[in-house]
């Protein structure tokens, strides 16, 4: 059951737009978003395991998979062949072919119902989900192996840690489908932004108008806080007087984004 | 998107137990069920917003619908076209297909995420769930028109009351698909058990075995009360020691499953 | 330290509302306000100590009092001199003061920050309180002397219970003066529309506009429970085809609210 | 091991001031305490699963018992002679042991760490402690087979239901020994008292000092408010000016306990 | 609506103990309150974006302002007229006032509900308050901009992070009046010491009091874990034994404070 | 009262496994516990307050206190003869009297019920642990004087920051007994094992057991995610095909542990 719809034209979409919404911060690209009606795009809490940096931004493409509580016993192989069949079923576990179809570029986005009880990837799923070329994972949950994930170096932004893998209290139903990411709903092939504030998603339209209009916006914010710490008051700049706009204008050549 | 797999030979195994599963507590179902490795089957602190009455149960086939939150604008429509057209989408909303696809004896189940700050249900779906033949309503979320749901006499499992519609926070976005309910993971077409004490979720070959051993578990701690009542003690009675068992064999003509 | 603004005319404009504002439900109430863009006005989690019955409401003006964390020692008056002293500081104490000043058809409004630690009326107030004439308490905090209170009859709407009284946690610091209602932002002279879901809040001016608008939806959302009860589908009914609102006109001549 | 220490003597003094101290509410008791210096006597969150009635109360010494998270595997026994070993064991299990040496008048005393996934008694273990003349039961957590439970009559104080027995994920480590009662302290041998506000715990001593200076506290309240209902003020009533001191030493006979 | 009264000999008064103050770390601070009785002076939760280093503290004067929840609707102005309106309105919005007013060492004061879905603050505003002098910003609710936010420098103390522009979920309402902080109650005027364990609040009176006892403590408990750390034991030395107490007297030529 | 049982053999069996176990990561401990049933042996949400390092542990025997919520006053002692009598009372306190007996590698751990309203230990109670010979610090609760703490290398895992002592909300209780450290069971001389993932505790047999089979299995873990880094997929490396076994035995001369 998967609903990724997602054509080659939609990767040239993609492609046109990453250098532009990546000069985006994640609170500049929220509040686009917010001011045309969209308000829950953040995930909250969700937290990276290790800062990116000031100013550095990852976008790419959602790839989503879907956790529920487990029910049933969680009993270890005890031999040759419950273990072969083990691995058998493993080989179509939504998460593993999730994490083998992952194409460059990807971000892999878990809903694990936030449970903070089992850690759903560990270093060596993570590392591959890295080989396979993916930007960064996103656990609305927890991760296990933390101080090994983070001497990986791929961005994880999750709630926290524990050591237990996940099947203690969780499996995994299904893949690219909607889920709920700390509060955000995150559609598969919705555009993942994120930088050391957190992540925020939207449909691939929706960052289109945020590449368009953020950069202006951002270089319009810097350009105020310049004034501010050069001693200029809220009055005057923020938001700014026709006068300051008009000094802005002239300053810079640029005009206010409408 | 659905994943209900239903046959009508599901349904005449369904009413072969439906007698026999209804005169077992979900607290003995829950352990006959955690007994064969099954932890979550329970979801929690979701309470009747109205009581059953003791030894009162309602027993129903799952159909589920999956909300997330809402991100986009919610806006009402503001004229006759705009409002043609909501009614229009609104015919093929996931919870409004499910419900006017309810058939006697579901049970309507819905995973709102928890939420408790919009309503997912008011009087009027209630009483269109109840006039389908639904037995009964559970939300893992919250119920709005709460003095009148409870007035329309269906049983209503919630995790409280809020006064607003679902659209402030919540959107619908699947039905008849896998969805957690309170820590409980439900498949449509599970089988649901519900009593004073809340709502258990079983797979139909597992509530075949709780409604083929759990009838005499009930009638065996039955007579443990009496005794205990009668002045027994834990150490004869709580298990019974093999003598109490002959004696409960003697008595009742009943041996204990084993 | 106050800001109730209320003249009598206000009295007025509240006298000729009141009657139909208490025929609308406070669900239907809070869509309305939502539907003009008002998203939080519902106090949640506030639930009344004894339920009112189905269709009883109350409406009435909001009286503000305001507590802090109490920071300083709580030490009783080791003799009659500190006592004395005690008791003329209480005289002039915001909550106190407000309590003298309730005029019949207020409501009294506790922001106690929703701290569970300390109860912030007993029994002895809550019958003052009643004594003044006011149709209710609701306290975002917790009340002590509970079964009591109960027993008085005046409705009660709050967190919970605590043995203890105020001062164990809490300071009143000021009253009159805008407050945090469980989520919802009240200013003195608000109006307060209350049943068994809860508490909602609006300024006099919304409060008109419910009044004037509500009793023909709760009229419309009546006839259209009938007919769902009846077997009428949702999509027929709810929101009813432009057939149905021209069956609602012919049967009631009513035409739909725009 | 077990701290209980308790004498004929501390029996003596029980029953001596047992009826005082029924006729005091939770609430005064928990304020003549907290004068005294005592902050944390009640029980948060605890409540009954069926309420006493207006005035009615329960006075007992407390009996405890102590579970920790289960960290082993919980398997049900296999073969009648695991079986056995298991109902040996139980023999000598602390809840079970505590079970069976109450007496009349304790109160069983759980602390299950507040865990709401496990219910620690059912209605058989209920029927014992009832059984055994104990007055309560108090459990810090859950309780299971809740709808029975509540049919026996014995009052019990939790914190809500979950269907499975205690196993799943607690174990009794000792009793009789000083316990966390939902941010109570309690030692064994505390005396409690209990009316539908909940639980508060003291030890012996102050509970001598609470009967006898509580019932007075009870009646100058009961004064104060019927002066309330009738119209008096807080500023002349509560405290009273030593103008009503004198009043109700007038109408009474009694003065107020310093 | 202000409270703020201070005078001219009150900054000299701050002034006279600032540096004493600043030697006093929040823990040694926070336990002579106590010991006065003063419960509630730190909030809790409240860390620093970006730690001061061990022994560096910040000692202010709280400037604060109040937020609710937003209730009305929050629409971006759709043209110039309205922009301009807005931006009038909010040259008297009180967070903008409280702002433009801060005085050097004030401390910026906002108690935000901890509301965690709406940043208070950016790195505008931010700027602005460093710019005004003050010595530190203080949120009880969280910050947006944060990566930004902290390159600047400024100490700020809050509970997380999120995207979002105030104005999603919060209003101001009044400023320089009394705030909860975090469990703190805070008055304007209050004297604030912070450092990486959070931040306290206190009047001036009682800052004057730790200021001229708190070095003394510090000196003290500095050579007692000198010991220690030499291999004393915990019965010499914590508290110090009268052997002990004279041996720090023989070595430093201190008494204890009393 | 203390249940701690520990002989010089079990002091040979720690020392014999000390270093194997230290090969180990908490994730793959939890893990072989988890697999023999073993499900609550980590301490949720309990942090490093300085991180170890990548590859860094600590292995050493648990030492307990626990505490309940204070109930009675904490009074300063007014006088000299008063302060002598708390240091003689201190003497005997659960808490010294553990820290006094600590033993080189023993690990200091507190059941504080998780309260974060009073800091358990401070710099100078560390300063003693740290030269007593223990390995660390473990509080189910939080710590005061963080800033002075982290700066003494302990390493201290705990739930947070509070600048009080403990005395504001908390009693030791008793040593070396049972206690629950954040939803572990940990009995007095049970093996702690921490890294940076957090810290988990299990009794000497099993720590056995996972030092004999932990770093085989560390071993292999390595092996897989070097081939999943230089690009093999998950289906062929975790679990191993076989053929995948094969290689590693081929490469490595290992072979799985059962």
């Amino acid at each position: 059951m998967s609903s990724l719809e997602w054509s080659a034209s939609d990767t040239a979409r993609l492609e046109a737009i990453r250098d532009d919404l990546a000069q985006v911060s994640t609170a500049t690209a929220f509040h686009q978003l917010y001011e045309r009606g969209w308000r829950n795009t953040y995930m909250q809490g969700l937290r990276p395991l290790q800062e990116l940096g000031l100013g550095k931004r990852q976008v790419g493409r959602a790839r989503t998979v879907r956790y529920l509580m487990r029910r049933g016993p969680d009993i270890p192989p005890p031999d040759a062949a419950t273990r072969e069949a083990a691995r058998q079923r493993r080989r179509v576990s939504p998460e593993i072919v999730l994490i083998e179809s992952l194409e460059p570029d990807d971000i892999f986005c878990v809903d694990a119902l936030g449970v903070t009880t089992a850690g759903v990837i560990g270093d060596i799923l993570t590392a591959r989900i890295q080989a396979r070329g993916a930007l960064a994972a996103v656990i609305h949950g927890v991760v296990r192996d933390t101080p090994f994930v983070r001497s990986l170096g791929l961005p994880v932004y999750c709630a926290g840690a524990h050591p237990s893998a996940s099947g203690r209290d969780l499996v995994p139903v299904d893949r690219d489908t909607p889920v709920n990411m700390a509060g955000a709903q995150v559609l598969p092939g919705d555009i993942l932004l994120a930088d050391d504030e957190g992540v925020i998603a939207m449909p691939l339209d929706l960052a289109e108008y945020v590449a368009a209009h953020g950069p202006a916006k951002e270089h319009l914010e810097l350009w105020i806080r310049a004034r501010i710490e050069a001693g200029g008051s809220v009055h005057d700049y923020y938001p700014p007087t026709p006068e300051k706009v008009e000094e802005y204008r002239r300053e810079t050549g640029r005009t206010l984004h409408p």
